[in-house]
């Protein structure tokens, strides 16, 4: 299998050269990243502006909508629309006489019972819900994977390799990269994949997800919500992280370099 | 110069050891850090909850609100209560007679501008007085000095070196570390920093900021507002980050490994 998606780092948007000076005082050219402000509107509703290198806007805005439980798989989605010079992206859903239970209305009403900022109660919303998940063991790993996997990654030509300062998130199907997105977040590199997957109606409860980032309680409530039994870092884990991934029955594998790892949580599916 | 403050990685309440297996399928301990979620409010109004290793709520949470400029050095706090059973932090203000501009009205003035959340238009008009800011020259950096601080920090006992998955933030005078902070995020780390900052009144413009992070538009953000001149990293840039860092005259210095470096705006200093 080769990639589906991959990064583009001949794309002249992704990367600017910028002059600088070394340790020495020579002049340097230095490939840098770009990071754009993107608004996300679900609706009539400003929910978030996040910074990402905009190279799929359209993703990354429906990706953080399911991530946040704004949308989900079941929502009828009209139209997406990116408009690159005002830097938004506009997702309309159908509205059905302001039925309950509706993308904008609960947005508004999770807003309502907050102090203005929704950022508090979508949490503990969302956690709720994430604590009752349990991903069901059908899944499994062989130990082998995770090296073919990694090798295949690291020698992918992308903005990393080209500039640094950027987080990669791979969606891959036993040893096979299958979706590679990088970002200035790696929550955007994540949630960009989610909104490929929502677009195609991929299912996640057959795959991998690789990322470069720490493995956080944030990356496991993606995971879980994107139904990806299977979780591999080449960083590091936190507490809450860990719980959550146990509670979850999810597979936490971290600090994934060469043929070595450390799984922390549900490795009977290794 | 000693530390004032440095990472104190045997606090039990910052690390659990945690069982696991490694790549072969035998037994290991592991040691991670503690996330949990942290409330900030400013007087009666819930600002935003963020994940902490929370050994240090008080000073994220004015540092916090300093960076996103609903408060400020001039701000009168009238007390900071912490509950670390509920997990949040109270941050009062001296109010009188809801004047324009005191913090609270100012805060509720932004989420009625936006529709209920505050992001977008705080983002906006942070924006606007950034790129108006231009950091003074005065201030200097011998090229030996970082060779030194790296050493310093580096073998500096931290919960990175003990778990690892920690970001770390450093203010440092020449090339001696003053205050070293680290937690789950680097934008929380540098927070502290900055909550350290205002409750001592110390100023930034003769002081150097190191962090693990990359040298993103946000952290120049922070480094402006709390006036440091130079930033340090190890990890590299993104071309908002070095092009703000230009406007603002800061100078910004990345990939700091060894004696070896890039810098990419206002060398000068250098």
């Amino acid at each position: 299998m080769s990639y589906i998606i991959k990064p583009n780092p001949d794309d002249p948007n992704l990367t600017t050269k910028i002059d600088g000076i070394d340790q020495d005082g020579a002049q340097v050219t230095h490939n840098v990243v770009p990071e754009r402000p993107l608004t996300i509107f679900l609706n009539n509703v400003e929910v978030v502006t996040t910074m990402t290198i905009a190279d799929q806007p359209k993703w990354l805005a429906l990706g953080y909508l399911w991530n946040q439980r704004l949308i989900d798989p079941a929502t009828r989605i009209v139209r997406v629309e990116y408009d690159s010079e005002l830097q938004l992206v506009i997702v309309r859903t159908k509205l059905e006489g302001n039925q309950p239970g509706e993308p904008g209305q609960r947005l508004q009403k999770r807003m309502i019972r907050t102090s203005g900022c929704a950022e508090g109660t979508i949490f503990a919303d969302m956690m709720e819900q994430i604590e009752q998940t349990r991903l069901p063991d059908g899944a499994f790993l062989e130990t082998a994977w995770l090296t073919s996997l990694a090798r295949s990654i690291n020698t992918t030509e992308s903005l990393y390799l080209k500039a640094g300062a950027i987080h990669g998130a791979v969606l891959a199907f036993q040893d096979q990269p299958m979706v590679y997105m990088e970002d200035v977040g790696r929550h955007n590199a994540i949630d960009k994949l989610a909104g490929w997957m929502l677009t195609t109606g991929t299912h996640g409860h057959d795959k991998i997800l690789y990322t470069t980032g720490r493995l956080t309680s944030e990356m496991v409530i993606k995971a879980v919500l994107m139904e990806i039994p299977i979780v591999v870092s080449r960083s590091g884990f936190t507490a809450w992280g860990v719980e959550l991934a146990r509670t979850c029955n999810l597979t936490l594998i971290g600090r994934a370099r060469g043929s070595r790892f450390i799984a922390l949580s549900a490795w009977q599916r290794i």
